[in-house]
């Protein structure tokens, strides 16, 4: 594996590699990419992702050459085409960061790049490692990978972490789905071949109140206003699923509640202190996932 | 002290104790942050303070992860409460520096980080490392901080510099202070309130001249245009104070004058090669006690 | 030398021993610049010569703090002098590497400033670490700086890239210019007077039909819209010299193709797969260029 383009290309031999080295980062305290430069190139602000990997580059002894905004503040502005930009880039930094507004930017980088790209997220496409940390994240809170069943919730039509670990999820036995959303946010056609290709059960479903007292694992998701054309659009189906307390009581006990944030208000502020809430613990296996990413790539 | 949100939680122990690090900073070449990182989260721009603090702890052997302008490019701009930012920063950083342009947000921070918050300006709020170098230049420029004669001269109402520094010299035996500025922007009656508690003699003048020559400390600011509503307001008192090579004879020649910068023209460009011109190295001075101040708080 | 601000200063002896710097870097694995800061001071955003400047700087062992937009986010906003910025700046690094769309201010930077000044380009004015690696390009691909037949093409009155390199390459015995470019784009008088005085032979020419076959360095650049003040005068010069295969083919087979970059279409994509094509590869040897500079300048 050179680049991270999308969850497709991590086989569960090469996802159960990486999470191993993640859990034995704890006990490691070496720096082995002392020298070593990443470059973040985000032409979408993102500071959660940039800093999650900055940080994890950092701990793992190396450093970092920074864009905030590169689309408004790069040569890109003056008609330079990506791929000569990544071709410059790759010259300065030993793995580029790259998130893009544009659907499959990260191909394109990395047909053209002589280091590592990792895909931070390119429009409405993937966001690999995302998926990544979310199945890292079940491993750590549930024991397990295998038999897990989940609800995606929200916008699933546009946001990419949902679709990205139903992706991952569907290379694991005895999965099985639940996809709620409005009828109009629905989850791709894609998604649902890929997984009857490889038989793993779904439903897809207006309402969560026939699963909600069975799941192992409620994925919500963000009504991402920045996908919609009109406001009035987007008003129309903001706020229609929100976890409250009578919702996570509904949940099993030994149940959790994943988001992949920013949260605006899809789950209310009182589910934060539940032992169900665990997304912000996302954020602290997000770090661990994306050293031990690194350390894969770079080693 | 866990952090370092406001100027008045700076007792003079603690200050003696943040001092005496910062003195022995020049002959101590370890690096004790190696591996830690710092995250400035700047929601307001601010060059020097940013640049001032990652100097401090990139000295200290650490690393900085960075936004110059975090309200435009995080997910603020999607909706997200920054105390959810705060708890995902918290889990990537060992300390977090926060500016903002609403006063109260670094409280707000404190009450759900896991590390240490600094607050470096909050709106009309306080920048209490701002103070605490303030009072490092007088303490290595004049000798003391006990007995101060000072004069804080401009926009007292809006300017958080003289405020914070005024509650720290209100900790101080027999400090005078004379509070210079045209009436509508005078010093806060909350201010006020602390030193007559405090026993601390104060004055309110529209003028310099009766004090210019008696002052051990003469504290300029600047009249802060972005805080007026319109430039016809900002224009009736932009200028009014400006100390030139005149004014600067007027005082005592081991008198200091300060300012916290950046100047615009309320002090005149032939004063800065003055001996009592001390407001350049203040950034130097600036720079010590933040280290300092790191050390104190992650050691 | 203490500050880098035009290719004037660079005379042919200091130039040498830069250029054995750069050629020893590979050998040398010491990190000299521990604990040392490189500020970025960008005016105007070039993430491409920050990112150059900032690999140089971690790869001998220092750290960087940097700005993107110094213009829109920094006190300049407020109506400081960059003098004063300057003044604070130089306390808080070691190096400062200081872009402006104005020209002659990094001479104003220098005049004030306690640290090294590397101008990374001032508006029409200089960007001379550009010029340096440019000649290093020509040095390691051709094997000598003397002699060297080159055409520059493109808009040689508002290109500093081509400016700085003409000078650079004024110092050197037998070198043959050709200035190719619409009548109303041509080099600038000074550096006609200057070639005249070095007694370095130069033709201004319309196109490149007579050239192409005899000379060792095409130096193409590109017509910068941001240099015009309509778009209807812009789209008058644009897409005029276009390198394709055709042209390519023209020129010897050890000749050199280089572009400073950004490249938009004036040099065809068909032509990066040539051994001819060296423009990427300049941005490695200006990594090493600066790399070698940093060393000279604070050694």
């Amino acid at each position: 594996m050179k680049h991270v383009l999308e969850s497709q290309q991590f086989d569960s031999k090469t996802i159960q590699k990486i999470f191993a080295i993640a859990n034995a980062l704890g006990r490691d305290r070496s720096l082995p990419f002392k020298g070593k430069i990443m470059a973040t190139l985000f032409y979408e602000p993102s500071t959660r992702t940039r800093f999650s990997f900055e940080s994890a580059m950092i701990k793992l002894g190396g450093n970092v050459i920074s864009t905030e905004n590169a689309g408004a503040f790069s040569s890109a502005a003056k008609g330079e085409t990506l791929e000569d930009t990544i071709r410059v880039v790759s010259q300065y930094a030993d793995v580029i960061v790259l998130r893009h507004y544009e659907k499959g930017v990260s191909e394109r980088a990395a047909a053209v790049s002589s280091v590592p790209i990792i895909n931070a997220g390119d429009g409405t496409g993937q966001h690999p490692t995302q998926a990544l940390l979310d199945l890292y994240t079940i491993k750590k809170e549930l024991g397990k990978t295998e038999g897990i069943r989940i609800a995606f919730v929200g916008d699933l039509k546009n946001g990419r972490t949902a679709r990205s670990l139903a992706y991952l999820l569907g290379k694991y036995k005895h999965s099985q789905m639940f996809f709620i959303s409005p009828a109009q946010l629905r989850i791709g056609e894609d998604i649902k071949a890929y997984l009857d290709h490889h038989a793993i059960l779904y439903q897809e479903l207006r309402s969560w109140d026939s699963v909600l007292g069975s799941i192992d694992v409620l994925y919500q998701t963000r009504i991402q206003k920045e996908r919609f054309k009109t406001m009035r659009e987007y008003n129309k189906y903001e706020g229609r699923y929100v976890i409250g307390l009578q919702e996570a009581k509904a949940m099993k006990k030994n149940a959790i509640i994943m988001h992949p944030l920013p949260r605006i208000d899809e789950i209310s502020p009182e589910v934060d202190a539940l032992p169900q809430a665990v997304y912000f613990k996302q954020a602290k296996y997000g770090l661990l996932v994306r050293m031990a990413l690194l350390k894969f790539l770079l080693s």
